[in-house]
């Protein structure tokens, strides 16, 4: 039982001691392993860091230390092991008093009627930090602008004189009923916009009957997250795979005795996105995006001692490729979907190997700068398994998916500015949203069940006939031309 | 014969009873039925209801109630049962004293050089309500200006060295003879605009020889604005088809005695659309408008409780189908044509089971969002009574609608903007404007009688190459990215 | 010979005598001829109307009226008849202090850098009518912009390794050589612009070796224009055809005496367009833009008279149609070349009846809106004489139009800016302009004389995939879509 | 050895001495001849212009100069021959006081996160002169901009589940290995920038492994540029060919013998590209731009006197075409490779007479407008050595371009941006975050070495569906249309 002056001597990085609710661990060896960078934990070097783990952590992630770590219950005065910055938390900045403000003023939920208006809400009340992480996307941001915009080159062919009395929303996904034909699909760190994070989302999917599918990089712990599913409620999970595999056979076995009913492992991400946006936010000191500051450190530094090749971090198996996956189809019984595909040669290699299904998906427009925008390769696949995610806001959006043949979509981004802004009524009011739009528009297009829709409803002709997105780093420092001036006034 | 204090006391949802003219009606089952919402109804429970009733409504509005809920003359002191807004009126909000100063500085009528310049001056002077009304659009509102738009990707082809001393822009349109080859389209709520509303309309159609399309929502009775047109004037009637069949077969066969030449059944309407802009508007509890917000309750409520399926008030009957076509052809002689076609496939079943034409329509971008620009569709169809609406502004939107076959095309928010702000005498100058620039541009296109256009002259390689109308919900919420800051100078 | 008094009392449109340059004349009948409209005569009506002519009209126009018209020096003291506006002339409007000031600040000459230069400086100082007048285009000056923005879909393929040493720019169109590949094409009322107007035009093209095409319009007669060209200078003549062919044949035969040698029959005007800006600028009473105000009336009194159907006045003839053109080529020896033409069809009827050539052209945008721009057509047609106006603004975009089949091009406003700001210097310096860009492009693509541009040198696969200028009164009464509203702050 | 007093006469164009660091030279036959125009020369006629000349010119310059135009050691006391600016420098301008500021206060290294943020600081803290000269390009800067703006048409196809634990970015371009897939290319003035100019790119290409291209126009002589590189650095040279073949001869065989591994020969630049960004900036007398003034005045005069047919000075050979590529095979054994080639003929061409390579370039929109954007002319042509230049700014740029078949990239402005404001490290730090970006994207694309990239990576079928870029002085000369007002409140 290691006593509180024990603990601050370990106070650097070659030797590194922190306390996290009143235990002591050795992460000397982890620091270079840590997602968030190790400059966020070298910051409590030597102190008690609860608070700032619990920010963004599940508390059960310690666990993932190996046993000779775990050095048990400090003894002493803890205030003694106080972070630096226990003070500061007191004490508001200006921005903050503003921002709490904006919280006391935001509109009444009534008065939300689509889902940008969650968006514009979350951009004035969510912290910098977590606005930042959740908004940003990889380089010029036009992967993620052309996202949503490739789906405005699209235009609909209504059918008129159908009977639509009735409107059936519901659908069927990989054998999971759902009353919607989407699904809250896996953003990471939660907690960023809510203190409940996750667990906001599987109770508005629960009332709801949406499926939501359950990030690896949560705020909670998984089984934190699966607790909180009601009697019935179907769940599936994201899977960033380990460079350990026993770790990540762990978790996927974990995962099926839960009763998680798909794997959905993401193949776009052999490395995290550089997000300029979020690096330049004041996200200084304490999350995630630390990552992307750190590799850039370790890069110049190897980079420089070993010239251009070299590895990441273990966290994201950067080595993962098509022969691991009937690994994966040995060691569990869950469909297993690959999700990140972005061009058919990939698809028709996943139905080939015995893939229950692919997401066309860029990540949200987070990885790679100038990958398709998902609609837009949805075109290429014939007769497979198929979801889509990105760019999604509107009815409309989701009908045109549908209808080129995918079998359900995934939403990320908006039930988070939901959950950040409003809680759980706000996620289900956007469920509610999205139902009555779709109703609306599935009466209008002609059509009165989610079969009903097909390649006939629209028109594609306009695809890939995009202007780009504005440049907005090219305009901005690109000077424009001027006129020859007036001489000045005497 | 009910009493004021009897009248009193059935003041709520379950038990309604509201005052029109001095006469009492029991409006609890309607509530339901009522386009405009039952909110709108639920102000004036127990109370006197006549002033928020013409506003919007025709008188006759009130036989369509049962006979056993008409409850006679109610005795009393009216004071006693006046609304709770009755003071309100006569002090002005600060909003309607700018706006009554704006109308005593319109523009001179000599000033209006073309059609915009009616709507710039109707966005100002008009009331919130019924500029959001008319101007509104679904969704973001992009089909609403791709309508208008997608004209500006057609160029002409204009011949040289015709003999254009002499124009003629008359035509003739389901067998009634018209000066212009445009009518007024039906468009609903006039009163919004003006008090004499839809017979404005009339009048102006009257002096100018144009054909005026009554609509089922207007805010006189069919029969008030049939009876201002003079002799040999001629009209036709746009149709909502109500679910009760007796009400609608009434319908039809009094306009048919009243003359009507042409019987336009709308298709692309199943519901009402969402249309944003208006449902933030002060619309608050006054109009139509809140049958969104209505739906939108119930359907939450209904959803919850009885899944996605459910059924909208009986007002539009959603049922309504192919089959139902033979039956109008079963109680009427006037020609039938369907307003609202957006796909050829539709078309050419209009004419096979014996339709005397179509009308292109999206509804002016007021329904289904990225449904297409009817000139576009237009291209896809040939050989049929066609007209087309949406969008036009100018005589040259109008020639190349007829140039690619059309036979006439519908024209209604600008002559709705018209009359809102110079009444009969504006729209008789917009119709004049259409007339000059028809005639002047006609001879600079090499053309002397609507006949001579044909695809010829026009050139429309640059059809759906379009760039989409600005995103402005999408746009508002997307952060730029910026770049790197020069420190503060101390 | 008529007294002051006498002349005072024909004051009315009835009875309309006034007074030019001491003499008077009776202009009752010509009062709905007059291309400027009757009611800036009728100012005048009864008295000396001399200044107000002067500023726009050459001096022989008078010339034109019957001789009973022409009713001789008038006696008295002229004061008696001085027009209202007398002394309003000589106290400056706020405005006018401004431009005055603005001329004395106008950047040195040897500032200007392109032909924009020249617009911007022209935008400023010039007087609102003119610069209304002259930077005018039809309805939503689509065709206007267009004219210009078509130029850049094409890009150039260059040559390299070619020796440039040498650069011909000089040319001979229609017999007659040029020092450089264009001409200053007809453009009317230069006194608007410079107080020697068409004449600096003519001096400059002297100095340059540059041909002019004399306008019908000018403000000064042709022979004054004639006259100012020096030996060996060529010019061009551009006509309106008149309804009376008789003065359509004396101004040909003399302008064929007078060494002329080219007639460029205009055949896109049979009307002259409505421009809503020269309209709207403060054009109130002086000048040819009224001609539209007059037909508006015209056209409401005899179209609710007498139909759609109706002839305007006999200035330009709209019954001009290919059987003239006969009647043309037996008049004059003259080169016969139609300038207008916008669909190839029309120029292989030009071809076949013995024109001598065409100008592809739409009137600068000035006539029909949705025209196509001039370099698009030109891509339609094949060997034949061709010129091509509208737009041009570089050498860049004269090497395409060159490129792409063309045989000289012809350039308007930018010299009348430059005419209206520097005077005969500044048409000269944008003549320089234009040479030095010429020769620096030439050699930079790899080209050494006109001869050597040929349809390899551009890349027009970009052409008409066009973004349609911005529609600035359709975006101005559009109004954007909101979000919901942050509650106000207390 | 002249005096002091006898320098002082001789200071008109007639005959023009200057000292330069002590000595003085007869440059009055070298007027003409000067790149950087005659004017800046004769501000200095008769006086000492060290100063004017360190600034630009490398110090072994004046050898150019004939034998007998080396005047000697001048005599006296140099005061009487300071220029006329020699106290104006000591008193600082209010802009150049700002400027210092904002230098002091330009953010920390380590803020810079894409090579945009470096142009941004440079426009903010270079001198006018050196970011109009820098950033400027032909006419209206499309092409400039073109270049850039036609990567973002083309879109990524990125493979999944590849092994990318190990990305290797070296390459080998003409034989010499490169540990990233670019070089910076020749780009002149490099003082302008920075006091040691080009010598910091040479010093930060030796720490980084990378090529650097030598330019003709550097601010330091060529052998105080290959003296800076290290043991076993790489360099190339870019050569301007002089009319004067000796000279060219001298310069390329000296080359050769201090190991320059290529030889650059720019065959896109016969002239100078007139950059008006560049004259209208306060480059008023000291530097190269004056080139074009120079030629502008010239060229009024000669045309006036001489018609259109004129030479330009003997600096850069005009007459340069395919048969003088024989006569550099002739004299050197380095590779030859012909910069600016811009359609396939001439890169056809250039393999069938024996050179090494090509580098598809338009000198970064520096010279031809219009000329097209290099990646779009890279799918014309195959297997060849090709490099390309102009617009790259993000390694997915650099993949696109890699992915079409080119074997490297040059790049230009931002390398000077990065040396502008922050010198060596600022170029290192540029580097390393190509670098970065590079091995991030190669990993999320799927590729793990150079030669992985081909085709199948990138969709270009958007390519040529551009928006041109906004039409700066078009735009600013277009006045937009109004509507009608209302009326002013009295």
């Amino acid at each position: 039982m290691p006593t509180v002056e024990e603990v601050k001597t370990h106070d650097n990085e070659e030797d590194c001691w922190i306390i996290i609710h009143g235990k002591a661990y050795n992460v000397t060896d982890f620091l270079d392993e840590h997602p968030g960078g190790k400059d966020i934990i070298l910051k409590y070097a030597g102190r008690d860091a609860t608070k700032a783990f619990d920010v963004v952590h599940p508390r059960d992630m310690v666990d993932h230390l190996a046993e000779e770590n775990h050095l048990g219950d400090v003894e002493g005065d803890m205030e003694a092991v106080a972070p630096d910055d226990a003070d500061e938390e007191d004490e508001q900045t200006e921005e903050e008093i503003k921002r709490q403000e904006l919280i006391s003023l935001k509109p009444d939920l009534s008065k939300i009627l689509n889902l940008f208006d969650f968006e514009l809400v979350a951009r004035q009340i969510m912290t910098n930090n977590g606005w930042a992480y959740y908004s940003s996307g990889a380089d010029d941001e036009i992967t993620l602008r052309e996202n949503h915009l490739a789906y405005q080159q699209i235009f609909f062919r209504p059918r008129i004189l159908i009977n639509v009395s009735n409107v059936d929303l519901s659908t069927t996904m990989l054998g999971c009923p759902s009353k919607l034909p989407f699904y809250v699909t896996a953003t990471a760190l939660g907690k960023l916009g809510h203190a409940d994070g996750e667990k906001i989302l599987t109770r508005a999917c629960g009332t709801s009957g949406i499926i939501q599918m359950i990030p690896t990089l949560a705020s909670f712990s998984f089984d934190e997250i699966a607790d909180e599913a009601i009697d019935g409620q179907n769940q599936w999970f994201q899977l960033y795979v380990n460079s350990d595999r026993k770790v990540t056979e762990r978790i996927v076995r974990h995962a099926e005795e839960r009763g998680i009913k798909g794997l959905f492992i993401t193949v776009d991400a052999p490395a995290l996105g550089r997000r300029e946006k979020d690096m330049r936010s004041k996200f200084s000191s304490d999350q995630d995006s630390n990552v992307q500051k750190i590799n850039e450190k370790e890069s110049k530094q190897i980079d420089r001692n070993q010239g251009a090749a070299r590895a990441i971090s273990s966290f994201i198996d950067t080595s993962l490729n098509w022969e691991d996956i009937k690994w994966f189809q040995s060691i569990t019984k869950m469909p297993i979907i690959l999700k990140g595909v972005q061009r058919w040669e990939d698809a028709v290699r996943a139905a080939e190997i015995g893939c229950s299904g692919i997401v066309i998906s860029n990540h949200g427009g987070r990885q790679l700068e100038f990958a398709p925008a998902p609609v837009e390769v949805l075109a290429e696949i014939e007769k497979f398994l198929i979801f889509v995610d990105g760019g999604i806001r509107r009815a409309t959006d989701i009908m045109k998916a549908l209808s080129l043949g995918c079998n359900g979509v995934g939403i990320g981004r908006p039930f988070l500015y939901a959950m950040s802004t409003y809680g759980q009524e706000g996620v289900e009011k956007a469920f509610d949203i999205l139902r009555d739009e779709l109703e609306m528009n599935m009466r209008l297009i002609g059509a009165t069940k989610i079969d009903d829709l097909n390649e006939s409803f629209v028109n594609i002709k306009g695809t890939g006939k995009r202007t780009i997105p504005n440049d907005y780093l090219f305009n901005s420092v690109y000077e424009p031309l001027g006129s020859s001036n007036f001489k000045p006034k005497l």
